[in-house]
């Protein structure tokens, strides 16, 4: 067997005892509150743990963009919500393909998107369900008012290729059941059906139940956490279940240990609550205080016993789902013994 | 003939008209001044542009890791630096592998790494050159004086498999000078030929004759340039040769675009000099305000005609080399007529 620590680095680990801990909890507590969980396969891109997550009870996935949708299709997956505005036509052709092999549903914000993507799916003869995707304060895309919510329900319902299936928000944070409520409210007064309301986000994923009106809830970080989910406690420390490993090349200064992953292994990425570029475990004194594209700058000076030049280190990055889009493959493990290697099979599908 | 603007976004697309500009524009100023110039492949990560960089008269190429390296040997280039400290036994067995296939030099910083380098390309028979890497005021890796240059000069120099071959330093800037000229008669003093100091950096490219010890020039993001080198001025914004293209995708108010390039097309690098996540080309006063990983959010209070829904637009990205990481393709052009689509042959290599 293979120990993690003499892998050869950087190389982006994931620990499979760590995952199932953090599935079963999400998915336990959904179970409990009677709310839908949709795992968001952005954060791990994998189907390996996008199987996990389904056979913990999860009710459909959701993906960022077509291309992660084709490749979890591709993997025999069904019930796909595509959270992001499918605009133009090799886009919405695409879409409407996917529509005629599994489930799918997205999230739209604009008449200019549904038309285009009814025209496609109607063309086919298939039929994908529209959310209408309602800002609700974070200030993204969105409708801006309950209103304009039922103004686009109605319209998605008259089209073609399109079923209205509900509402969808990020994220839905307590403050954001009065809006939702009242949209609820004017759809179903217009004579529309609200099948469901997703919500979504980690950080206050355990807090979804409080909303009453939130019917299913898309996560995507919680199933590996970082270190913005350890500062905003959503994940602890010892569940996170990503890390990168890396080796000390340079101890040039007593003060200074420089290690072998820079932006091209972390991200320039920073975590709400918690500075500098990542968490080393085996010396949470020292600070990751800079990063170039290949380097990662440590001030070691607060350290008893700071790390050695050559010595292997356990870096807890910032930002889980941003961290696996620069690595080719990650090496799964059970208490540092390694598995297997999984290729990241959804990295880098930006369209 | 496809046009750039008709490409499904988000796609990054390289100019070779500018490309070819800025390889000529500064190979011209390291022959006027008798520099060698060692492009930096870790930017562009492409075969093809090395060998364009090749043909235009650069003395050889600098890579950051020894997989980038593997890439332009097998590509059949001669004369490769890794700028990074090799450690480890993984390592230093591809570095000797290298060696027998390939002029190789490294710079190391400590006696470790001249040490582990010497064991396993000895081994094979071959021969590397070192350069004693010097920490002129960066304050990254480096050995920390003149004094220390010499002492580990000595040492690679009593090492089988192992050739001195001079220093090098990053970036090398007009105040270097002095300490770099310090090193260079302290190592002469001590018997041993300086055959080159090598420098290196986009910014201060077109100073490095000042500092009158710097015989090679060491860089990389010239090739592109980008928004920090437009704000430096070290390559003037019509420059500029990598975009990335993308799409306005959701207009939620009159003051708000989304464009589908978030910080997985972009990154999250910052540019001195520059606020926001990138320029757009087509709208200057819209500010690339935020990003999440698939959303770049526009602040469009500014202009005067705001870019509509569905309109494609081009971002010049702050960082050129970290945006090029995130792409496994690029599509090559020449005034917006589209020539070839070329795989980023050394992304995500960290090893």
């Amino acid at each position: 067997l293979t120990a993690v620590a003499e892998l050869d680095t950087p190389v982006l680990v994931v620990d499979l005892d760590r995952v199932e801990h953090n599935v079963r909890r999400l998915q336990a507590y959904c179970d409990e509150h009677g709310l839908a969980l949709r795992p968001h396969v952005k954060t791990h891109k994998l189907p390996q743990l996008a199987q996990l997550q389904l056979d913990a009870g999860a009710a459909g996935l959701a993906c960022q963009k077509l291309g992660e949708a084709e490749v979890m299709a591709d993997a025999g997956f069904d019930d796909l919500l595509v959270t992001f505005p499918v605009l133009g036509p090799a886009k919405t052709e695409r879409l409407a393909a996917l529509a005629r092999r599994a489930r799918i549903g997205v999230a739209a914000d604009s008449e200019a998107v549904a038309d285009g993507i009814s025209r496609s799916v109607a063309a086919v003869g298939a039929e994908v369900v529209v959310l209408v995707d309602c800002d609700t304060g974070y200030g993204r895309t969105g409708v801006q008012s309950p209103a304009a919510a039922v103004e686009l329900a109605r319209h998605v319902a008259g089209l073609p290729g399109l079923r209205f299936g509900g509402l969808a928000t990020y994220p839905s944070t307590p403050a954001t059941a009065g809006w939702l409520r009242e949209a609820v409210e004017a759809v179903e007064r217009a004579g529309l059906e609200v099948e469901r309301v997703s919500g979504g986000g980690t950080p206050l994923a355990y807090r979804t139940h409080e909303l009453g009106i939130v019917t299913e809830l898309r996560a995507g970080t919680y199933v590996y956490g970082d270190r913005a989910c350890a500062a905003n406690g959503s994940v602890p420390l010892d569940d996170c279940a990503l890390h990168v490993v890396a080796t000390v090349v340079s101890r040039p200064t007593l003060d200074r240990a420089i290690v072998d992953a820079g932006s091209k292994a972390l991200t320039s990425d920073l975590a709400a609550g918690a500075d500098g570029y990542g968490r080393l475990l085996e010396h949470p004194e020292a600070d990751i205080v800079q990063l170039s594209e290949e380097h990662g700058w440590l001030d070691v000076s607060r350290c008893a016993r700071p790390p050695e030049l050559g010595e292997v280190v356990t870096i807890l990055p910032n930002h889980a789902c941003a961290a696996t889009n620069l690595y080719d493959e990650v090496v799964v493990h059970r208490s540092g013994e390694v598995l297997d290697t999984w290729p990241v099979a959804a990295r880098g599908l930006l369209r």
